[in-house]
């Protein structure tokens, strides 16, 4: 067998740990998996935080699958909005019509406004992925400097270690070096990556914070005046990185310095917030939390918590300002857009996080998650960071702590610690290529906000075993060879 | 105001004939609509072939959106399946897991060849649009030459007056001019088009069918050539092109010949189906009346009726064992492929389509639905030509029958005719830029399969008034100037 060149969220490695069953040639199912030698776990029933295997087994979800299910499985009252939309209008073109529950869930997002932080937002554009919200926003920036006759601009600055999705355009501005292998000469041309914030890797001995922060920004000045910034059409990042690095926010005093470096060269800012964004922080947006207003975010997972697969591209008034004034529309357009029952679907989501408090939760239980991260985790020889926000967060191993040098990758610590867990009950998210898309190991810990503090403590301490197991599957491995 | 640039599906001026009423800045909705000067009608109720909009009206739907409600709106078997799922399980991560409701509804579209036809498709990718399905595809057919170690092939060969979606990706192959304006310099570099096999416009006089066949299969084999086969991925191209140029089917032989062409210089042949696939032709996929069996297949609107936003990249074993050969994974996945609540859905619409018979039922109604258009039709001065397949037929209006010339774009006379016959109570698809994406009008059938005789001849005898009223409008308007 080649190896794989799968990656979280997609990768083969972490497949061959959690897999259910070898496949063979002959007994190959319909469904295209990621894996074609192997057959993921049947789930039959999912309620709450926890999933129920065909074999047998009961899972406590700490993942969500990808931080996706914010109000956990099975719930009814979502279950029940979504027949009633059904029942009521299915489904309609956007080129004709339109359906209250788009409306609404337009409007309920956009203007909530519980925490008081005034984010600029005024309107939201329903898509069924976060990639499709990406691509859109992608476009929708482009056609913003069309509409002033800036045609010339044509390129996306992003950031090393981010990922913004998986259609061909939302690829080719992330940079996960492994889902990009087989596609490198099929990508857009015109695009650009500057550093990761990553305090943890990227700063200096002695260097402060702030000193990081200053360098990192000083880095994104000399890429657009290396590149023009008359030739730029939006600096693109995830406010808090998810998957790519593992819940990594930026360092002190970087929001509010790109936010300035964005004005003064006249590029747009778009945010994406898909994993980040709609609670999981703690706040509705990730951003609110670094003072700054974007001119675009996207946002994804928490918006459906999985219940219906739908996110959205949300842009200020600048960006309508200029389309209105402009050819008066967003030349954009998708026949599954803002569709009436996955926007019910959400809305009745989005409902039930307001209505029984929710955010307030994700902060409290994000508390709590931490002091158990940091009060199991802190003192163990090979957890090199504990990092995140809200119920977002994530253990990065290394094999020397004080060099923050990584296991070798063929070991796939982190995919082994994810399998470890999965074994004993907990299912979590693994990361393999934490600091360079190809070395690094990461777990990223993300539960439905609607958690108990007791199944946070059963899921650390489910870690904690797991991450024993493969220290010590390690050390056997080194002492054998 | 600045000339729109919007087209269908998406297009303002369309737009403009239907919308219900106009925007000023200070009543904007927070919901992103195709136009930012009009708002879209209001749906608040929709049933079997009916929607019914807020202002009162009942609107008979004759288009399902675009050729999406394969079985009309509302149905309520369909809403209790996805009701059932969601109960059962509502959101699980692919990367670990799996469910009955995505393996069955790959199984049911692959196996179960009703008609006898050997399609050779083995795999099936659910995601959530069209767009990501083609992009998928795209990938998908680029990893095939990756695993077998032909990495300098990087172009995709698509087809004039094609439509294959809206991400950036799936754009680029497409060739709908409008709606490419804003974006032509964020498109991928590696795509080249050849002539669309309209027989209507691009046959010269007296040609034979199989004479203009001959001379569009010879273009396709210089342009394979001109860039060498060893660098050309796939040629994609719509088996009955949609809203492009006006479900219009490729002249006789064309499939066969580009199926042989492709199989002597090794290039994949993935067929778009999103729209005229999943019965819409009065077999399962339109390629089975062709005789040909593609290496990939993209899937959609028909898939889900509308319940759900899903769509589907089908893959022969040639793909398969190629992946299975090589890194044994498709380095590609996204959080909401398979959707459990998704293929549920789809599944259900599908055992509709099945028990009920519904495609046979399509052979039926297009048949005297194409009587119905043909007898109404073929004598009017200004309907240069009549075609389609099933229940997928279109009007393309000329201004000139023997020159068949068009209409003055800037007339709108395709999205006249659509919004006449929406202001009598039905619904079609309105279509500009028939010819060339610029110039040329059509209006498109789509009803759903359970549409019923008379409703078929009050659609059609609806477009004739409306038809009436145009040609009216438009002379009036010549005497005028």
């Amino acid at each position: 067998m080649a190896p794989s060149i799968l990656q979280p969220e997609a990768d083969a490695p972490a497949q061959k740990y959690v897999a259910a069953k070898t496949l063979t040639q002959f007994d190959s199912p319909s469904l295209l998996h990621r894996s074609l030698l192997e057959q993921p776990h049947k789930v039959i029933r999912a309620s709450g935080s926890y999933l129920y295997l065909e074999d047998g087994r009961k899972i406590l979800d700490a993942c969500g699958g990808a931080a996706v299910a914010i109000i956990g499985h099975g719930n009814d009252e979502v279950a029940q909005a979504a027949l009633d939309q059904m029942r009521q209008v299915s489904y309609v073109h956007t080129l004709s019509y339109t359906t209250d529950s788009a409306e609404n869930l337009a409007r309920s997002i956009l203007r909530s406004n519980d925490s008081g932080f005034d984010h600029g937002l005024v309107k939201a554009f329903f898509v069924g992925s976060g990639s499709e919200a990406n691509d859109a926003a992608m476009k929708c920036a482009r056609q913003y400097w069309y509409e002033k006759g800036q045609t010339q601009r044509r390129y996306f600055i992003s950031r090393l270690q981010g990922y913004h999705g998986n259609t061909i355009g939302s690829m080719s501005v992330s940079t996960m070096v492994g889902r990009k292998i087989p596609y490198q000469d099929m990508l857009l041309p015109y695009v650009s990556h500057v550093s990761a914030a990553d305090v943890y890797h990227g700063s200096n001995d002695g260097e402060k914070e702030e000193e990081f922060t200053e360098r990192l920004i000083a880095e994104i000045e000399v890429e657009f005046l290396r590149l023009g910034p008359e030739n730029i059409i939006s600096f693109m990042a995830e406010t808090v990185v998810g998957a790519a690095s593992g819940t990594m926010p930026a360092p002190k005093g970087y929001w509010p310095a790109v936010r300035n470096l964005c004005n003064k060269y006249g590029i747009l800012l778009h945010l994406d917030e898909i994993m980040c964004g709609m609670g999981r922080t703690g706040t509705l947006f990730a951003f609110e939390q670094e003072g700054i207003r974007p001119d675009i975010v996207t946002i994804g997972k928490g918006l459906g918590g999985g219940y219906a697969p739908i996110a959205a591209m949300l842009i200020n008034s600048t960006i309508v300002d200029s389309l209105r004034k402009g050819t008066s529309a967003f030349n954009h357009g998708q026949t599954y857009q803002a569709h009436p029952v996955s926007c019910a679907t959400a809305l009745a989501v989005q409902n039930i996080v307001r209505r029984d408090g929710l955010l307030e939760r994700v902060k409290i239980l994000g508390s709590k998650l931490q002091d158990l991260l940091s009060t199991t985790f802190t003192d163990c020889d090979y957890v090199g960071d504990i990092r995140g926000r809200g119920l977002f967060w994530s253990l990065e191993f290394v094999e020397n702590k004080a060099r923050k040098s990584p296991f070798p990758k063929e070991f796939h610590f982190g995919p082994r610690v994810q399998q470890a867990a999965f074994n004993i009950g907990v299912a979590i998210y693994p990361g393999s290529g934490t600091i360079d898309g190809l070395s690094g190991d990461h777990v990223l810990i993300a539960p439905p906000y609607t958690t108990t503090e007791e199944e946070l403590e059963v899921a650390v301490a489910t870690v904690k075993k797991a991450y024993n197991e493969v220290v010590a599957a390690y050390f056997s491995l080194e002492h054998a060879t």
